[in-house]
């Protein structure tokens, strides 16, 4: 073990441990839920440090030995070590210092052992005033987060593009599946099977734009702000040029807030964000429930679609399969919105020149994107690429229906067709049948208004 | 127009109203929503109004002759008059300050003029000094929100008893009508219509008692806590009193709070109401929503259920006809759970002696409350006393199913009555069939396993 | 009286009413909010009605006697006329097929009675077949709740361009006013009261554009989808046009959407745009909080603003105000909140061609917007535009404070500056005092570095 | 490995496992959170299986050596053994039946080990016809969840016992340091430290009593009701004796439901519990707020309470505390609430005779329970036990205040007393001065009206 102090005393800390003592007191004032920060976010963190400590390194500020050591550092943790000095519980208070600190402190002490020096000796490389150099928890942990945020969300838009690729496959596949369009649970008119996996595709692809949107919210960021947003000990110089830096080490164009005060104390863009999401989880949603209906039998519901076997379905019932895929990605969705009422709750709560709720409304944040990602990544592994149609079944119903009535509005007026309709749902005969009967159109102009691709794109058919 | 002042100054009053000053500057400062708070709480305010200068007789302090003329005009408010001097928006600052001054003033100068004394001559009855004697508006308005909200309880409680009975002879009606049960709606084992009415009906009079619950909490008021709970102000044998009083008013039992300063800073009794009105509303949902999928069809749906046909469904589509009523249960529940997260965030945000968020909470609140006992009406009335069965597509379904094989678990085991159920499904066949081609019972004892009776009551049959 | 009949049957309709027998079906129906559809959204059906019948004259389906004749009876309602003939609850079942319903049957008799027909003489003028032309309750009605959001949100970015203008003014006017900076709730390091009223300006400013960037979603509209999107009844040289003769009736740009399926199954552009709301609500929330902390007192809290006393504050305590107007703003923010989480069920609950949840989605958005504008304006005028603040109060915990420490960090380091800040915090000194006494740094020197410059600006100070 | 199979096919399972096929399949279809199941559902589930186990033994219908082998397999996961054998995602797809499966196949392969037989010997210890007799996943999970719920409920109250307790010692320790009470956060009328923290604990233990009725609402179980809560393949007697042995075996009294079938279908009483979660979590919310408002400072703010310093409050500004303890509190509960929208989403989902939303419920109300119980337990350990009140400061407050004028009311009138609060506010001069100047009261009445103790309890003073 290995003494350390900051200014309320002194601590015992592991002598293999990289963290220092700050990080030391937060892991034992904050046991919440069991669960440590999430790894993006640590490596998102170090990409700041870095890129601060490149930008202070050429303002002159930092020394090249101590500022390259800090470096060298931070890559390491960007190639995926260290990973396991972070052991704080995302739900934390303090606003993120505690993450910052674990990282000054992780950094600071790596540093050292690079330079040779034993850890701890943090008169040679200190946790504030080197690695933490012309940065506040303030301006560096929302960055952080937004950094994080940003390659979450490419992940769950390259899962949204699969998903929309492949259902514009089964798009696709199935424009020749005629089937009943259904309003109110109730018989419409007819539409292809094809289309309706279009109409998802698109959907699904509008969800793309609107996170895409979202992000670059998201890369306006406050570095240089320092502690208020004022840039209290923040050079000029360097306030443009850690964000220049951070565009470099991430790959991705970050730009400094105009307003780095206002970009300090409101947390909006990421209720933003939350938002882009919860739109989305909405329309997957109604995707699966589709799903679930159509789905629904094998002998007693629609059976309009076949998913996969995944798994027996019960216990005790044998032989029975159920949806099981489309009910996770249904709970996924549930879980992004619960969280985005966490994000709003955090948001809300910002007071003056800090929003002290950071911790909160980053691990729901995290938490909507992982669940979505990997609901929608399931979703299409597990069943879409392997669905069927049941055609025989969209067939059959379709031949039942009253519904393709409507096509005759424009021939026959509203009044003439609902008296068909209501013959037809009376006596139980077929729609056709009525109308030949009652002599209002000869056969085989009923049959071209009837025609499935009459029936299925705009038009009045003569 | 009269001149009226407070310490703020002075204002023209129009001579016919009975309010004053203070309502005018309200009036003035809040037009948020369009609309005027709820008729039931001005007279629950009366209500409460009316206990405290009965108590404040009772004790000496207030004289009969200025109180008399009070409770004459508070009871004439609770009689419905004067409700058009109350012309605030439900959403307003000030935490019901308004609406008690208002009611002050309303109630000062009704009585004045019963004295026969001009309105507006505060010296004389004055609307702080006697229409508020020994009350604050901190412990008046969140009374008059718990009469008021314990008023349309008992309305909600009344229509989800009138649900729960109609369920319930549905359930009696129904008692035969054999039709597959359905889980992850796929085909289960079966059950009865009945039964399933009968489930619904349990799970309404379940909520019931959950209303209940949740009003005995707010039969705790903290009248006599004042301004901040402390009492000041307030005599000792008033307290107790104003309760007592509050209650023969009311003809409900109200009971003076242990720690009146609790009482008086915290407004979790609220979103515990609220949270009452959310389970309910969320089996309010499942209901509607069963009951649009029973009757979705006509033809290409499950048609298990006939609904009453309320109106023309489609502009477009003639005969079309949607299940409007369960829709618009729906829907109404759907905004309880709404208001239920506007209750939330006002409750979130109390500080120190008093949470200000009160009239928001309250609006939302009652507005929870209005739509639940509406939609639940507007259901029974429109769609349940009328709904029909339809048996023969219940038993339809039933006979095509599968699902029976369960019966045989107990008999065959669960990996021989896997094998049965994939037969059926692989070649069609019914099920039935397929058990007397394995020869795996006689005729007699499957017919004994699979009747309907056995198929819905606990029990194995041999 | 009159008689009319649908195909469910016949019902007498009041003789003076324009509306007819689908409209009273509905009001009998539909009885939950107590409250009658938004205005606004009565003239937006209009304006697309409008759209439709120029777009049905232009094609040549629509005669011009008849077209014309609708024409004006549209433009009638967009000049504020016939508004009492919209008599339907907002919450609803059906999907808007009664709010369509009854625009056809006020355009139908209106029309009927320019001809110099009597009403009712849909034999002549129909709701159906000819104010409906081409046209479903499925396209038209979440046109018109796009149409109307997008006039409401117009109204709601003009409020916060005021705010945000205001607010801009006092950040001028306060831009010399140094004060302690809050982090935690917590002493921070100074700021300018001008600064703080610039950050909450550019904060609503990105809330702005935030509201701009959803209105675009909705500008892309489903007219020419018909019943499920298919275009089933409208010919193809309809669906651009209604687009284009919608913008001209409008003054905004509204396209035809890609996929007409998707855009009739799913209603995620509500979501979005109550997202935005919500991230732009927790923005004016986090403000109004910041001025009721900042005005708290006036004896024992910070009193760094005086806000314009609007009333008086209190039924007992004499000659206290509150800040009843940023606590209104809250509200409406909260209830703006809720409104969201209406919308997110409704959009969650789609099924198939349709979500039939659109009419509490659309009363819950008017209802965010409405709150939201009338918050924003009365904060506007009844408190921000009389506004001071209190200069020496705000000096005088300035001059309190050790916080300005930080700024020696570059200069003596973290450690030091942390003995130092404990130092004064131990022995109640003045930083100033304490620094001098260690002599470590120069009086002059001291003083630039901890001029108010110097404190609130980027750089370090030598 | 060994292989297994299910109605599917075969798979090949690790030799060491206790699990089988069906948990490998689930392992594989879900993974959406990177979290495994709470520890307390693994054990809620052995118990209702030992409960099972037992009462099939007494019906006759299990032998006892195979239910002696289950029961002993129970119990050892009951002790803590075999808990790394349930490797599922918490959020799964099938309602459970995975969960169901892991414990059937668990406890089959384990008895068959007691038994000297390999595991694997389906035929001889079959996960559903032994493990599983008399049972669905949809008895035995919901019941389960109702187990460990009830466990995790019992340690939350344990929490909140131990903060009203600590809550209510600081109401002692405080109960004669006088403090100005404030409303609307602006001056209101005297108060005692004791007396806030008399109130946070009375809403405290109104907390506790609310999570015990909502308790009970869990103590109702659907054991018996199998696959859709008709009973199918469980004897009548099995049925009332399954709850007695669930209550043995858990030591708490469960009893079986009325309407098994209800029981079944709804899930209700979870969102009652989260409600009852919600509640509370604003109980908590606001204290913490209270806390963080009145630590403030520490030279800048309101400086009444003086915390424990827990950890250096930033990376830059040196010796700068926050209060991080009572800002995870309220983090906590947002999260709390968070998981309160997941229920509710979860709840609003059943169809027909099942919810299959299950997991993502119970997942959410255990995240819920677990984030209260820490963050309370740190609350009481981290902050509570070692507060200290800054009696100097609230005394100075006080001192200041002219809100004592209140106390005037009775005797001199509301408007008399409002002018001596404007003369006091206006002039600056202390509010007894006024009182003296202007002869309304002898001194020493004054001083009898204004002491501490007639300030802050019920009466006035003469």
């Amino acid at each position: 073990m290995r003494k350390e102090h900051d200014f309320l005393g002194e601590l015992e800390v592991p002598d293999d441990a990289y963290y220092g003592v700050q990080t030391l007191r937060a892991k034992e004032n904050f046991q919440i839920t069991g669960q440590t920060i999430d790894r993006d976010l640590v490596q998102a963190m170090a990409a700041v440090k870095k890129a601060a400590a490149l930008a202070n390194m050429e303002t002159g500020r930092l020394t090249p030995r101590i500022g390259e050591a800090l470096v060298r550092a931070a890559d390491e943790i960007l190639a995926g070590k260290l990973l396991d000095q972070f052991p704080l519980d995302p739900i934390q208070g303090g606003a993120g210092t505690s993450v910052n600190m674990n990282m000054n402190e992780v950094l600071s002490n790596r540093a050292l052992e690079l330079l040779g020096e034993p850890r701890g000796r943090y008169d040679i490389v200190s946790p504030n005033n080197h690695a933490n150099m012309a940065q506040s928890t303030n301006d560096v942990f929302p960055t952080a987060i937004k950094v994080c945020l940003s390659r979450k969300a490419a992940r769950l838009r390259a899962a949204l593009d699969r998903l929309a690729a492949e259902l514009e496959r089964k798009s696709e596949a199935y424009k020749d599946i005629l089937k009943m369009g259904r309003t109110h649970l109730q018989d419409a008119v007819p539409i292809t099977l094809g289309q309706e996996m279009g109409a998802y595709a698109s959907a699904v692809r509008r969800g793309v734009r609107r996170i895409e949107r979202a992000q670059e919210s998201l890369h306006v960021v406050n570095m240089g702000g320092t502690a208020i947003g004022t840039g209290l000990n923040a050079e000029p110089a360097y306030i443009p040029l850690v964000s220049e830096k951070l565009s470099e080490v991430t790959g991705e164009r970050y730009v400094t807030a105009e307003n780095l005060i206002d970009a300090t104390n409101n947390t909006d863009v990421f209720a933003e964000m939350s938002g882009a999401l919860k739109a989305t989880a909405l329309v997957l949603i109604k995707m699966a429930n589709d799903f679930r209906l159509m789905a629904s039998g094998p002998r007693c519901g629609l059976s309009e679609l076949k998913l996969p076997k995944r798994q027996p379905g019960s216990s005790i019932m044998p032989g029975k399969v159920n949806p099981v895929i489309a009910e996770v990605l249904d709970q996924a969705c549930y879980q992004a919105i619960a969280h985005d009422l966490a994000v709003t709750l955090g948001v809300e709560n910002g007071q003056f020149e800090l929003n002290v709720m950071e911790p909160v409304i980053a691990h729901n944040l995290f938490g909507a994107l992982n669940c979505l990602t990997n609901g929608i990544n399931t979703f299409v592994d597990k069943l879409l690429v392997d669905l069927e149609a049941d055609e025989a079944s969209c067939k059959a119903w379709l031949d039942r229906s009253v519904g393709v009535v409507t096509a005759l509005l424009p021939h026959i007026g509203y009044e003439q067709s609902a008296a068909l309709a209501k013959e037809a749902y009376t006596t139980g005969k077929p729609i056709r049948q009525v109308i030949m009967e009652r002599h209002l159109l000869e056969k085989e102009r009923m049959e071209r208004i009837l025609s499935p691709r009459a029936m299925t794109t705009p038009g009045i058919a003569e």
